[in-house]
């Protein structure tokens, strides 16, 4: 009888392969068999040799694989013996649906670990010059789907409690319904005037960098074609960027102005 | 004339070396200097050579040094033509004054990088078995200092509007307050039956993790004495790491039950 496998549930982080952690990067060379889909980035995914890819993002027909569909094969592979790694963009436990995979895993009887990896939640606005909290301006933050499930019973998030906490928030999954929730939070009495950046393909070397207010932040979006991935930071935390990016160094250096010539090519993530 | 060199803004994640990112790994190597406080916790600091370290946690006479010495300081070794990494536990940006730091460099003309870390409030969690975010249960979850800075104007957390949102609350600094805020978020109509957990010294070999609820969670602390540096997590995902622990396999499996008789030695972080 073959030993059972273990199952290593990693965060790849933001998309910088320098920003996965060490043990990340180890995992990528020891596993047996990568499971991953299309949001740990180009950079990352490349590094991983094709015998060990298996993407579960995408169906052979094109279509979204279920869920099912991955928990079903990371049992099948560790039943086997075989040491599996499942990567994930950013970390795991961040609307990654990491907690199905192990709750799934555990039910089975699958040894399994847990690595986390930087959210690009946090990484994405601090690379970008935005911290998420400061002392002078946010006590907390919160992040959240801007995308809810619509087959979920409770399915409204609830912008005005997340406007009445006074901190920053931090919306993912976010690009789409801009409209409806930056005029749910204004109607829940939040200054137009809100500083609101979004940040594009975080560390991804076409990374990208647009702001505004949450009055016109719709426009920006659109004149600069943001498309996902990309967070959504509200809050005065979004206005620390235009006092510092004239002294922040980054790998690229391409963080462009909003109106910047570049298009994006609509790789969406899980929205 | 010296050139002026750039100052790096780097987390060290929880603790786990392995958790550091790989970008920081080798800044550790790289850098003239390295200014610290204990956060970042033994196993990361020993591994900074001794000529490179400046603790700035503490000063010479036991007191906590000004975050106007550390501003000065990073500045002047600039000036000075060296490479300088800023090191912090978690992640810069989160509770760390990484924001103040980036602004002070900014306003001095000094090039800086910022290099995100595995926050505490996400990692520690996460390695202990349990998702900050949850597809049935959390669509958004909020970190918060339980520790106010008493001399900030408006200086109350809205420990009602965090309730409201219904998601995942994470405390950071919040092993002694946490009296006063278990029993606001009871006042504010959270249920007394709420899953809570307390993760301290997350990945760092003697991490422990002790869960109770709303009601009990003071009681569980006192008993267990779970000391800083620890997070709290208050909401249905704190109940997932008992349906899971059974599987979860971490570097040290040194996962105590609440009332396990080990004694932490009290290292407060910046509490
Ligand atoms: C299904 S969620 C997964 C989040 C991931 N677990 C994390 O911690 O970053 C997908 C969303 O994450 C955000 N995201 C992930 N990677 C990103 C990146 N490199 N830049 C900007 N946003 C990113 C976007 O909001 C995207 O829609
Ligand atoms: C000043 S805050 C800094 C947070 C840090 N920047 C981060 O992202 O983790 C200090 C607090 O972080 C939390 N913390 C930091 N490291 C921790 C660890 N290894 N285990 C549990 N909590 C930790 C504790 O709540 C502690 O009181």
């Amino acid at each position: 009888m073959t030993a059972v496998g273990t199952v290593y549930l990693v965060g790849s982080g933001p998309g910088d392969p320098d920003l996965m952690t060490v043990k990340a990067a180890r995992l990528l060379e020891t596993a047996d068999v990568v499971l991953h889909d299309k949001l740990p980035g180009p950079e990352i995914l490349e590094r991983i040799p094709e015998e060990k890819r298996e993407d579960v993002g995408k169906r052979a027909g094109g279509e979204w694989t279920p869920q099912e569909y991955t928990n079903k094969r990371l049992v099948e592979l560790a039943r086997e013996g075989k040491t599996v790694v499942r990567l994930k963009g950013g970390d795991p436990f961040v609307f990654g649906r990491g907690g199905e995979e192990m709750e799934h895993l555990a039910a089975e009887g699958i040894p399994f670990e847990v690595v986390p990896g930087i959210t690009s939640a946090i990484g994405g606005p601090g690379t970008a010059g935005i911290p998420v909290t400061h002392r002078d301006h946010a006590s907390s933050v919160s992040f959240v789907t801007g995308h809810e499930d619509p087959t979920k019973e409770e399915s409204a998030v609830n912008w005005e409690a997340l406007a009445a906490t006074g901190g920053t928030l931090v919306v993912l999954m976010g690009v789409g319904k801009l409209p409806d929730y930056t005029a749910a939070l204004r109607d829940a009495g939040m200054d137009p005037e809100t500083p609101v950046a979004l940040v594009e393909r975080a560390t991804w070397p076409e990374m990208r960098v647009a702001t505004g207010t949450l009055e016109t932040i719709v426009g920006v979006r659109d004149e600069a074609e943001i498309e996902p991935p990309a967070v959504t930071v509200v809050g005065e935390v979004a206005a620390t960027r235009e006092r510092v990016v004239e002294f922040l160094r980054n790998r690229t250096g391409e963080l462009d102005s909003p109106d910047a010539a570049a298009t994006p090519e609509g790789e969406g993530g899980d929205e």
